[in-house]
């Protein structure tokens, strides 16, 4: 290949996957959730799969975007931002307001963040097409790997047995609403998966069920470092009273409660090592956070931060300010997969195995899904990415959101289907 | 090509380079000086090349760990500082001293510095080699150019017409010891280069002499951005008098005083911003300089930082962070200035010109020298740096390292041949 190797064509794709009910403080995750899947073709033929998030500005964003991508050079990433931001301008994004720090599952939201995410799915498709170009690995294209596999993290969830309505999607895993539940569920992650370690997705209970459960956690896998996250839904006293009943048994807190200041006020009077996405997501928050010292873990998500080169650079920040760097996981498929080990095999102090919401996402856009073994995924050597689009799942998949009325994740009018009053609950919550 | 090409031979070739008596506070640049090249070849036969620093640490390090590259991957990039440290473990270092903060031209001298210095250059000819091996040229590897041309500042100095021994390297310069002489200096730099920016590098005279060439620089070039470095030679007392002289007339001081402490109590009562290239030079450095706001510019180096992702890995941080990034120089060939004008492509933050100590180095390792017009070297999309190696003027410059006992740069050694009672003086000297 050379510099001039240009990209012809963009696809675009929303489709709509399905989804256990797992809970949180938000509420509860739909039977079907958006996800963007993009594809670039190169002028020699070659093509490259990207993906990110589905919700309707993401998208709006990553449609207008697309055809603009036609004719540039396919090395071209430094200047993504930028690009993805023209795109941005002209498209009408609702839900913006970068005054307000929300308390949603991602902290503030921003259009910088929205640009990101969008930004993060087409560099995944260039760096995987760009592999196939030259025959390299997507690892070897960001420097190369620093080790051979990466280990995650069950994801463990407080989750109903089943959707409330008749003929969604189902799964045979049942309920788990107690210690005994999540013990359960871990177990089976253990024997299928090999997972080592586990998080656990809190603010679904009171904190002293949710730490009750880390305790039998803890009773049942002595050895396995252990996290607990309740999205911010905790006072600083409740989070300081967890932090001291977990002590020596969780290897961080995540996101006990929410912002940087009340963050900061926890992690002055804890030893338990403080872990955030919600807080420190875009580099702006950085500063604050760092000085402050509120967090001492950031959860490096390359579709919040801009891609695999961008989650490189946090990496960069957190070595010079002696934070840790640990990864975050959405509900995401086997590209995205593929795109977070290819990058966590490439950053040396990457030393907390990564979150994923797999295997709880059984459908897939790709041929042939990830195993995890003991815990952990291989890093490729093959070129690009080394997973192969499956166009008849794609096909199908997108059917289905052209059939749906669902444009974006709702957890809380999820959880109105079962509670009619639900809203998304004032913090702190405990 | 694919991921199992391997490096099958490193060459590591020291050299030396004439240099003319350019002045700073610490004495004179020898009439020679050493640099060392690094030349890797893939099991496919194809090359690359790298440069850096010759003195006598350097070249121990990048020969012992050359010899330990042979069979590593050609794409291993992000695991070269862990490598070449585990080689400089196994080499006798002298002059470290962790714990004094030197006051020499590079700040603190630390073993970590040498292994980053000894990776650039092999980081470098991996980079170049893999693009011989892609097709793509080095600033593609890393994430795509963001200009088509990198502009560069001229370097002025006070300088003696001829060093003191009759037979070394001559230049047709002349002296440039007042005023007049810089700005007569600055305009052949003007005329044949067409720098549109100018540094002076201070430090060689009482500051009140420093600031009248400024003033005269100004004077002759309007609108030419002007920055003046003495090397931390001046007091805070000294480097506030100097700011307040040039504010509104300089664009940046750079590195006034010695030291983030004495840095911080400049940058506090002045709005002229200061640039460093000697207390933040590595990343242990920039916690306290960021903290302090002691600057607003960083130099980047990626002889210092270890690399052209370094650099990059540096843009990220000074972005998260608010500051600016601009480019240091030391004595450098052609291999060097490809390597700096491909990874300047790549960071869109850059707004200031690069310093580069190119066109006083007339002799060079390529087969073509790169040309600047109108102030700026063009980004090539040639494969690699975009530059060859000139076997026979590599074999004469080794041949004169072979011939010579010059090993290490010493510009008091120099000074001391014309003042013998020279010796580098205390800090603050004004």
């Amino acid at each position: 290949m050379s510099e001039s190797t240009r990209i012809a064509e963009v696809r675009v794709t929303p489709i709509l996957i399905s989804d256990p009910p797992l809970l949180n403080v938000q509420g509860v995750h739909q039977p079907y959730t958006p996800r963007t899947i993009i594809e670039v073709v190169t002028d020699n033929g070659v093509s490259g799969i990207g993906e990110t998030y589905g919700d309707t500005d993401y998208l709006k964003i990553a449609q207008a975007f697309g055809p603009k991508l036609v004719g540039q050079p396919l090395t071209a990433r430094n200047d993504l931002f930028a690009r993805v931001s023209a795109a941005a301008a002209e498209v009408d994004i609702a839900q913006i307001d970068n005054t307000v720090v929300a308390e949603g599952l991602r902290g503030a939201r921003t259009e910088v963040k929205l640009v990101h995410s969008v930004v993060s799915g087409f560099e995944v498709a260039l760096l995987d097409a760009l592999g196939h170009e030259t025959g390299l690995p997507v690892h070897a294209l960001l420097g190369g790997k620093v080790r051979d596999r990466v280990e995650y993290s069950g994801y463990l969830f407080y989750r109903w047995a089943e959707h409330p309505v008749a003929g969604e999607p189902q799964d045979d895993w049942g309920a788990a609403l107690d210690p005994a539940g999540v013990v359960e569920q871990a177990r089976r992650f253990a024997d299928r998966y090999g997972f080592k370690s586990f998080k656990l997705k809190g603010g679904a209970f009171a904190p002293e069920q949710e730490v009750a459960a880390i305790h039998a956690l803890h009773e049942a896998f002595p050895d396995a470092p252990l996290r607990l996250d309740p999205n911010g839904a905790w006072s600083v006293q409740t989070s300081l009273e967890v932090a001291a009943a977990l002590e020596g048994v969780a290897e961080y807190l995540e996101d006990p409660t929410a912002g940087t200041g009340q963050m900061a006020q926890v992690a002055a009077k804890t030893s338990l090592p403080l872990a955030t996405n919600m807080c420190v997501t875009a580099i702006d928050e950085v500063p604050a956070a760092f000085t402050s010292d509120a967090v001492q873990v950031v959860l490096s998500d390359h579709h919040y931060w801009g891609g695999l080169r961008a989650t490189q650079d946090l990496a960069a920040v957190c070595r010079t300010y002696g934070k840790q760097l640990s990864m975050h996981s959405n509900t995401h498929l086997g590209i995205s997969l593929a795109a977070m080990t290819h990058v966590a095999a490439t950053i040396p102090e990457l030393y907390y195995a990564c979150d994923t919401h797999r295997p709880w996402q059984t459908e897939d856009v790709i041929t042939v899904p990830h195993t995890f073994t003991d815990g952990a995924v291989d890093v490729t050597d093959t070129p690009g990415l080394g997973v192969e689009l499956d166009r008849e799942s794609l096909a199908a998949l997108h059917r289905r959101w052209l059939d749906s009325d669902v444009r974006d994740r709702d957890d809380a009018a999820a959880m109105r289907r079962v509670h009619p009053d639900w809203t998304a609950p004032a913090f702190p919550v405990w």
